[in-house]
């Protein structure tokens, strides 16, 4: 009997691991699509955009694939309390990385809309949004991490970075918007630029949801309350 | 034994129709809070803003209670097949629409940095919006009740509407613009509107991605392929 409850137990923890595994490879697609959907929008490099885009459908794919694993390990093991807690964790978590993908392919399809035709008046202002792309990438980079190490501690310091990336939105917004003012051929391709400012603070916000269930999966509370963090000037 | 297993049944069933209930309401929550957004926004009354942003944590706590319930059910019934996917859809769909909250309540955290300081100039444009709005909302509501009817038509035809939201939304995008390029003093706040108009687009998709659920969950197909609705200006 209890080599059979062992058995259930191994196989149980394989299929978390499995679980595990398929968030850590979702994860680092994302982030991955975050880097080249800035890159591109820097460089003006529609075919990099493009990528990003395709290679959306593989992070698409392994959230469908990780649904399918959660109903099978559901339905196989009848998991209690803690471990059913986990999977239903696992299950959030990988619909947030979707989401985080899906900001970035957003990201990648407006590069052609900023670069607009070649001839077209280049937008200098693009510069200021490399750094805020960064650290919005290093903070999905570090909530992964995080997820793995079950670390509690650095998933607090995640949801603090949140502050900063908020801080670094409202002032490019600022600052795009007096350029709209200055420049006003640009507005449209500057609207592009403020929209892709606005999905960078939104990919901060969605790592520090998942800090938060790190956090809880850690330790069994909540984090201390934050005002969920949305930027001022939105 | 039959007496038992037709009492576990309907137990499940009872369970099923309080996370039905629950979505219907947190839906009705989502929608209401849509068509205040609005409302808020075209009279600039901030009151009624903030009652949106107040009211977002009820769809909140839904979410919350929800997601126990499912836990709950998991746990005690161990559902096989057809019933552990119906559960897996309720929490997916509590999240979009959770997600919709999120949106309209992000339309009324806008309504003061839109309408500014008394005395400040108005902003006429604001009145192309709210049929754009009453769009949206609409959208959500039959998705409810082609969600509590298992009426999988009626979900395709909602699908169908998200492409008139979509070109909506392009045509406001290049309004506001024009409007930016000619009534430079109000790049802010028109900025503003123009992330309204992005919410409403991207609560037309929510909507259209529970469309897409209770097209499964009601037939066990996929909908046929379509592009994800999203608008060409973005």
């Amino acid at each position: 009997m209890a080599s059979s409850h062992e058995h259930t137990v191994k196989a149980f923890d394989q299929d978390i691991g499995q679980l595990r595994a398929l968030i850590s490879q979702m994860g680092g697609l994302a982030e991955q699509a975050i880097e080249d959907a800035m890159l591109a929008l820097q460089r003006g490099d529609t075919a990099l955009a493009n990528e990003v885009r395709q290679k959306d459908k593989q992070i698409d794919a392994i959230e469908a694939e990780l649904e399918k694993l959660v109903v099978r390990v559901i339905a196989l093991r009848a998991p209690m309390a803690d471990d059913l807690r986990e999977i239903i964790a696992a299950l959030k978590i990988a619909a947030v990385i979707e989401r985080i993908g899906d900001y970035a392919k957003n990201i990648a399809k407006r590069v052609p809309m900023i670069h607009g035709e070649a001839g077209e008046e280049r937008i200098d202002v693009v510069s200021i949004l490399p750094a805020m792309g960064q650290l919005a990438a290093d903070m999905v980079h570090d909530v992964l991490d995080a997820y793995s190490a079950r670390d509690a501690q650095a998933a607090v310091r995640i949801c603090a970075r949140d502050n900063a990336l908020d801080d670094f939105y409202d002032s490019i917004f600022r600052t795009l918007v007096t350029y709209m003012v200055e420049n006003s051929r640009t507005i449209s391709q500057v609207a592009h630029l403020l929209f892709v400012a606005k999905n960078l603070e939104r990919i901060g916000d969605h790592a520090t949801n998942v800090a938060e269930m790190v956090y809880f999966a850690a330790t069994g509370d909540y984090m201390a309350e934050r005002e969920t963090g949305e930027a001022q000037a939105n």
